[in-house]
C-alpha cells in the first residue's frame, strides 16, 4: 500500500476527467423530468466499476431511479465491504447565486466547484479509485461490493424494498460510506451519529380564490397569516418543539458524553462569522454543537403563497404553502413523528382555513459504536494519512438509509467522510478541496488493509 | 335623456368592440417591462375621448406612466365634472387559474370575462360612452374633463405631482369615479368611505447562504421561521394590530352610525359560502362589514423563501420575504403608519437575522358627505335606473388618490361604482356583467342632468 500516493500522482488528471464526466450529468433526483439523467449516471457508474476492476456491474431497476451494483469477490472466506454512495444530487436553486455553471466543474483555488463535487459524486468516486488502485496493485484484502443509488437526496424511497429484494446480493460485513464531513482539514473526524428526518409539505387554503385585500381584508382569514401563526406555534420561546409526544423517545445524552463532545474544537465566533450572523439561535440549555448533534430541530425549508412578483399587488390569497422538516435524534421514529406532526398541525388550524399535510419523506437516526473493527480500522487509516486520530462526532445531517441498512440487512455502517463545512453542499457554489479528494483516495485502501487485519483476529 | 336606452341598444356591439380593444392591451402597471403597453392604452384612451366628442385630448407624461387628459368645455359658467379612471390593471397571477386568456375578452353567461373587464377599464369606459351619448344627443349639461391614469394599481405614485402641476387644467366642481362596486344587482349602493393603505416588502436574512438543514438546523436561526414569528406578532389574539401607536388616529365610529350600517343587507352564510370558508375571522367586537368598512386590517399579500420547487429539499435558507399590507381607516395617515410599522418590525427582529423593510406605496382613506349636490345627484340617478335608492356604504377597498385629489385640488369625489363582488377584481377570472355595464352607461347621463339642476339652485 506504500505506492498509493504515487499512483494518485500519476493518475490525478484522469481521475478528475472521469469525475467531471459524472458531475456533468445533471442527476437531480427531486425533478421528475430528470429521470433520463439518472439512467445516464447509473450507466456511467457501471462503467466506472468495470474499469476499476469489478467482476461484474449492473444497472438494476427500482420503482424509482435505478441502482448501480458492482462486485469483486476474491475469496468468499474473506470479509466483504459494501460501499454505499449516491449518484443523485440536490437541486441548484437559487441558480443566480452560483459563480459557475453547477454542472460544468471548474478547478479553482485548489477546489472542484460544481453540484455534487462533494455530495456525493466526489466522495463516492473516491471509492471507485481506491478500489481501482487495490485491484491494479494486487493488494485488495477483502471482497468488495458497490451499491450506488439515485434517490438519496429525496429520502431513498425505493431503496428499502431494493434491499429486501437483494438481501443475499448485498450481504456484507460492513457498509462503508463517504457522504459526511470532517471537522477541519487538520482535524479528522468520523461521524458516529446521524439525525433522522421527517419532511412534509403543507397547504393552507382560506377563501376559494384570491380576494381583494381591501374589500375582504379584516373579515376573512388570510392563509399566509394563518400559516405563519401555525408555524410559529410549533416551537415555543425556549426552542422546544411543541408537538405533543415529540420528545417522548428522545434519549437524553448523559452529562459525561456531553462533556466529551464539548472537547471537540468549536469556535463559536468563527462559526458565526462563516455564515455572517450576529447571534445563533436554538433550544435553551444546549450548545450549538448539541443543537445540531444530539437535539431535534424544526425548520421551514420553503414557503410560498400570494403575490411574489415584482411590485405591489394587494391580494388576500387563497392558498399558502410550506415545506417543513424536522431533524430527529436516534431512537425517535420518523413514522411516529410524522403522525404526531400531522395530527397536531391539523388540530391547531382555525376553522377559517382548510389544511392538507403531505408527508414527503422520512428516515431514522443512526449511531455507530466506536469499538467495532470497522470503526477501529477507519480510525487507524485516518491517523496514518492525517497524522492525528479522528474525533468521533455526532452529525446533524441525515442519511436515512443508513439505519434502514441496519434494520433490513443487519449490517452496521462506518461513515468515512472527507467533506468540509465550507463545501457548501446543498447550497450554491458547492465545492470539494482537491486535497480532501486525494486524501480520501489515499485513506480508503488503508481502511481495507486494517479492516482485513482486524477481522482476522 | 329619454332615448339613452335606445342609444345603448343601437350601439352595444360597437361599445363592446371598443372596450375589448382597450382590454386587449396588457397594461399591467406593476411590471416595468409593460411600459410600452401603457402608452398604447393612453393613446387608445385619447382616441376614445376624441371620438366621443372631446374638444381636445392629450397624452401627458409623468415620471412614470402617462396620463390621458381630455375635455369638452361648453360654457365656463356651467359646473365642471372631472371624470377620473385608470387604464392600468393588476397582474394576472396565478395565470393557471384563469379559464380564459385574461387579455382576450370573452362574453359568456351575460358577463365580460377579462382582466380589467370591471377594474377599471370596463367601468371607466362607461363614462366615455355616456359622454358620447350626451354630446351626440346634444344634452350635455356640464363641462366635462377626463383624467385617465396608468398607475392606480401601484398606488398612483406620480399623480399627486401631476395634479400639482396641472391644478388649473384639472379645476372642477366634482370628481366622478367609477372604480367601486354596489352591494348586489338589485341593491344599488354608493361608496361613501374608502380605506387607506400601506404596502411594504420585507426581507429577512439569516445566514449568508442557504445551509444544509441537517448540519446547521437547530443552531442557526431560520429566516422563514423568524419571519413567520414576526408576522404572527403583528396581530394579537383579538385581531388587534400590535404596532404601537397604530390606532392612535382611528376615529371610533359612533354607535348610531354602526347601527345604521348594520341595516345594510348582509347575509353572513351567503358571504361564507361565496368564498367557501367555514368561519370568518377578524377583530373581536366588530361585524364582518365593520371589519372591512370601518376597521384597519393587516394582510400578508405574498410570502416566499427557501425551496419552493417540486419534491423535498432539505435546506436552511438564507432569506425569506413577504409583501405586507395594511388597510387604514380615514384619519389614519399612511406616512405615519409606514414609519410606525418599520420601526416596530425592525425592533422585534431577533439578533440572529437582518431585516430590511421597503415601503412600496400608501394612500389615505376618504369620506364623502352624503349631503353635497353631487352625492344627491348620484342618488337620484341610481334610483331612476335601479328602481330603489342606493345605500351609502363604507368600502374596505382603497383608492388612495381620492384623498389626494381633495388635498391638492380641493375637490370632493363621488364614487359611482357598478362593480359586483362576484366580479373577482384582482383575481383570476375577473368579469363584469353586461347588465351592470349598460346600466352604468344609462345611469351616468342622469347624474349629469341632476347635478346640473341641483347646482343651479
Amino acid at each position: 500500500m506504500d505506492n498509493i500516493k504515487g499512483y494518485i500522482d500519476e493518475n490525478k488528471d484522469r481521475f478528475l476527467d472521469e469525475l467531471f464526466g459524472l458531475i456533468r450529468i445533471p442527476s437531480i433526483s427531486s425533478i421528475e423530468a430528470n429521470k433520463p439523467e439518472m439512467y445516464k449516471a447509473a450507466e456511467y457508474w457501471k462503467q466506472l466499476m468495470l474499469d476499476a476492476g469489478a467482476d461484474k456491474a449492473v444497472v438494476l431497476e427500482t420503482e424509482g431511479n435505478p441502482v448501480t451494483y458492482g462486485e469483486k469477490i476474491i475469496d468468499p472466506a474473506l470479509p466483504t465491504v459494501l460501499v454505499y454512495g449516491h449518484m443523485d444530487v440536490m437541486p441548484v436553486d437559487p441558480i443566480e447565486l452560483w459563480d459557475t455553471n453547477p454542472f460544468e466543474p471548474v478547478v479553482k483555488d485548489g477546489k472542484i466547484w460544481a453540484r455534487g463535487a462533494d455530495d456525493d459524486k466526489g466522495q463516492a468516486f473516491m471509492h471507485a479509485k481506491a478500489f481501482e488502485y487495490m485491484v491494479k496493485n494486487d493488494c485488495l484484502p477483502c471482497n468488495v461490493k458497490f451499491m450506488i443509488e439515485g434517490e438519496e437526496e429525496v429520502g431513498s424511497p425505493n431503496l428499502p424494498k431494493f434491499c429486501q429484494e437483494h438481501k443475499e446480493m448485498l450481504k456484507a460485513d460492513i457498509i462503508l460510506v463517504s457522504d459526511t464531513g470532517m471537522i477541519a482539514p487538520d482535524i479528522p473526524s468520523i461521524t458516529t451519529g446521524l439525525r433522522g428526518l421527517m419532511y412534509w409539505e403543507v397547504e393552507v387554503t382560506g377563501p376559494n380564490r384570491d380576494l381583494h385585500s381591501g374589500l375582504f381584508g379584516g373579515a376573512v382569514a388570510n392563509p399566509i397569516n394563518v400559516l405563519a401563526k401555525m408555524i410559529t406555534q410549533m416551537v415555543d420561546e425556549n426552542g422546544h418543539i411543541t408537538i405533543p409526544g415529540f420528545y417522548d423517545d428522545v434519549i437524553e445524552v448523559s452529562k459525561e458524553e456531553r462533556a466529551m463532545m464539548a472537547k471537540a474544537p468549536f469556535d463559536v465566533e468563527e462559526y458565526k462569522k462563516a455564515i455572517d450572523v450576529k447571534e445563533l439561535a436554538g433550544e435553551k440549555g444546549y450548545t450549538p454543537s448539541e443543537h445540531t448533534g444530539i437535539r431535534p430541530s424544526f425548520d421551514i425549508c420553503g414557503i410560498w403563497g400570494g403575490y411574489i412578483g415584482e411590485g405591489a399587488k394587494t391580494v388576500l390569497p387563497s392558498k399558502a404553502h410550506a415545506k417543513i422538516s424536522t431533524r430527529l435524534v436516534p431512537n425517535q421514529d420518523w413514522e411516529k413523528i410524522s403522525v404526531l406532526f400531522k395530527d397536531h398541525f391539523e388540530s391547531i388550524a382555525p376553522d377559517s382555513v382548510k389544511v392538507v399535510v403531505t408527508p414527503l419523506h422520512g428516515g431514522q437516526g443512526y449511531v455507530c459504536p466506536i469499538d467495532i473493527p470497522a470503526y477501529q480500522a477507519a480510525d487507524k487509516a485516518y491517523t496514518e494519512v492525517y497524522g492525528k486520530r479522528p474525533v468521533p462526532v455526532r452529525s446533524g445531517g441525515s442519511i436515512p438509509i443508513i439505519s434502514t441498512f441496519e434494520e433490513i440487512l443487519g449490517t452496521k455502517s462506518v461513515l468515512m467522510g472527507f467533506g468540509l463545512e465550507s463545501d457548501a453542499i446543498h447550497s450554491p457554489n458547492e465545492n470539494f478541496p482537491l486535497e480532501q479528494f486525494f486524501n480520501g483516495i489515499n485513506t480508503i485502501p488503508l481502511f481495507y488493509k486494517h479492516y482485513a487485519e482486524l477481522m482476522k483476529k
